[in-house]
């Protein structure tokens, strides 16, 4: 029997508008990223990450507002300057101010925002949709004749009327926007409505759509996935998804969900083998661990424990990864050191430890490991402990066999000389040997 | 402007497959979560978090096959002596063996399970689909007439022929199987294509789906609420999402999921209030952190950082939250000791303070604040020196200008008195406090 080659996982055909195969990121790390409450950057780590991250391959890089504060303007200028791969964006309020004092900062485009869900509009600026468009027209039209990019999104749109939304990204299409952003805010969405919302919304305009998931409600990168089935083209993420509140969308969790999705693709354009590097620079930078269930680096997230799990794994990895360590610079490990394991991982163990023994002596010592395994934890030294223990056994009761056998044959030989009854010596000697 | 009352992350009405507003929990902390690679399960330590589980509300608590060591068997049969309210599972393979035993430990049902793609056929069990389905007769059969609930589940049936779901998954539902079970047990799953084998299955049978989702591409909550749109109406979960790998779907993340979707049904249903404590119980046992952007119970997640942010939030903090911490008994926090911080967020802070001052003058106090957390972190003791710092500037102003007054007057007073010309000496001295 063999394993088809098609990819379960992969963009469904039928699907023209979708965009698994042909996405773009825009990482945000230090702009949503900066939000994150633990988030203090200097110039220097902005440098040192912007760096990583244009070596990983993120298509775009996007900064705080230059109007934020004045080391926020040095620091867009500064990354500016660096000559990245990367496009370099900042993220600012959609009024003529902090317009102009962006586009003189250097940048390769500039993304504004306005909130549009009556929230936004009631408890944020204020403002009505008529102000809202006159202003975006007013800003699109000012970055455009500086010869830059611009994205318009609206903050909120998910709570936001679809009217209202239709009405401004057409308006704002028209004008020649680059692209227009999606954004659920709060992190409220969920898969089936963001589809509906993106593909609704790609019907009415001929711009690129970009998306932004927060991840309250734990669906961020599940969103990403579907909005880019839908027609979006442009995801932002942060690394290791620090934002507001619990962030957006991880980078190293949005590549494990696009890897199986669209393996030629992303292997060919992201140095997946560079994740760790990023995520540890950023964690350290912001002090915080990296999660213990994080996709990819988490300590755990190759680590097969189960016996029916290990057995397999041992047989072919496919069997229990969707992902390869491997294409992260990572390696799988066989966690044969408790009370779940099986016969399997012990003999693959005991054959790492270059031993020979039988499958049914191998079975014997799992029943130890495990009876051991109920009482405590185990470590790997347990474990290497009863499998070295039994084989020294099985090795003493081999040598006292052979010993006997030799002590027979001589006894044997010399038996028509001398008739004493030495001979069960041997036989003594190994039971004592089996009850040790 | 009034707020819309209608929850726009609700069920869409027209889903009468949905079970959003009617799902169960069968938690399996106990089981998947004993396949985390860190667990070490003691009785003590298993009891401990069925109570707790229970408390919390979850339907049912799944526990490690009796058959995978003499330990297990007795902490199985321990757990089903507690009279907890939860009904209580054990997860067995898919052989009249592991049931007999499993039928024998007091449990109130057995879920079986059965790897049915073509790579658990080949490198796990290495047995066919006719053998398979006779093997799943005849355990139903057994179970059900010792009248237990049955759970019959193909493993890895994302990448199983969905003809062969189809013929087991109809075979099983003739006899009766109580519900059957559809695994991503590689954790590649993705939304719409969990909608799809969800419903094609939903439509094929008349016993409950219950869904196992593995977290490898991050989707996992996501795919367990997409599942239930389809129609399924059990999610498995475990605390923290503990799992091989990286886990499963995590039952603090679904909850805040399935909240703000069903919130009537979920708030009368489970004890949310309670989830802080059994995450950390769950946490200390398996000696993990809660990772830093744990949906609910991560430390930032009802954080507020940028100045927009935080003004939208002392307005309405609904503007910037789908979450109410107080569902859970947790608090959120305004974060104003940054240089992102804007001027409503001080303002909240002076107010906090009780101290008297003019939004210009907040205002100014603002831009000092920005300036120094351009330099460096700021604590919470520095915004408050700022703020204090320039109120009792403000207050000496104040007071000189009033001792200035009474000195003029009384200068006015005495003026055709004397004519000498100390009166200028409370302007310097004005001056002076100024250029503090």
């Amino acid at each position: 029997m063999s394993i088809s080659t098609k990819n379960p996982y992969g963009p469904n055909p039928s699907d023209y508008l979708s965009n698994v195969n042909s996405f773009k990121i825009i990482d945000t790390t230090l702009r949503e990223g900066e939000q994150f409450s633990n988030a203090f950057f200097t110039v220097d780590s902005k440098v040192k990450i912007a760096k990583a991250l244009d070596e990983f391959g993120v298509d775009y890089i996007e900064l705080t507002s230059p109007v934020a504060s004045d080391q926020s303007k040095t620091e867009l200028e500064t990354i500016c300057k660096l000559g990245l791969k990367a496009k370099v964006l900042t993220h600012i309020r959609c009024n003529m101010n902090d317009a102009k004092v962006a586009v003189n900062c250097g940048v390769d485009g500039v993304n504004v925002f306005i909130g549009t869900s009556q929230f936004m509009r009631q408890y944020s600026h204020g403002k009505d949709m008529s102000f809202i468009t006159n202003a975006a027209v007013q800003v699109i039209e000012f970055v455009k004749s500086k010869g830059l990019e611009i994205r318009f999104s609206t903050e909120d749109s998910f709570r936001s009327d679809i009217v209202d939304l239709l009405n401004i990204y057409t308006t704002v299409d028209k004008i020649g926007v680059d692209r227009i952003g999606i954004a659920d805010t709060v992190g409220g969405g969920n898969p089936r409505q963001v589809y509906e919302l993106v593909r609704t919304i790609k019907s009415c305009v001929s711009c690129d759509i970009e998306t932004h998931f927060h991840n309250d409600t734990g669906c961020a990168i599940a969103n990403a996935y579907t909005a880019l089935e839908a027609g979006s083209k442009y995801i932002d993420t942060t690394v290791l998804g620090i934002g507001e509140r619990n962030g957006i969308v991880p980078l190293g969790g949005f590549m494990a969900r696009m890897v199986v999705s669209a393996p030629d693709y992303v292997k060919s354009k992201y140095k997946l083998i560079k994740l760790r590097e990023l995520e540890t620079l950023v964690a350290e930078t912001v002090k915080v661990n990296i999660p213990f269930n994080n996709p990819i680096t988490g300590f755990c997230a190759f680590t097969h424990k189960a016996g029916i799990h290990a057995k397999a794994i041992l047989a072919n990895p496919s069997t229990y990864e969707i992902l390869n360590p491997a294409d992260f610079g990572l390696s799988r490990y066989i966690h044969f050191a408790n009370r779940l394991t099986g016969w399997n991982a012990i003999k693959a163990r005991v054959e790492q430890l270059n031993l020979d023994l039988t499958d049914d002596q191998i079975k014997e010592i799992t029943h130890k490991i495990k009876n051991l395994g109920d009482v405590r934890p185990l470590s790997i030294d347990d474990v290497d402990s009863i499998i070295k223990d039994y084989h020294s056994d099985a090795a003493k009761v081999e040598l006292a066999k052979k010993e006997q056998e030799e002590q027979r044959r001589a006894l044997e030989s010399s038996a028509d000389d001398d008739d004493d009854d030495d001979g069960d010596e041997p036989q003594q000697k190994k039971q004592k040997i089996s009850s040790q």
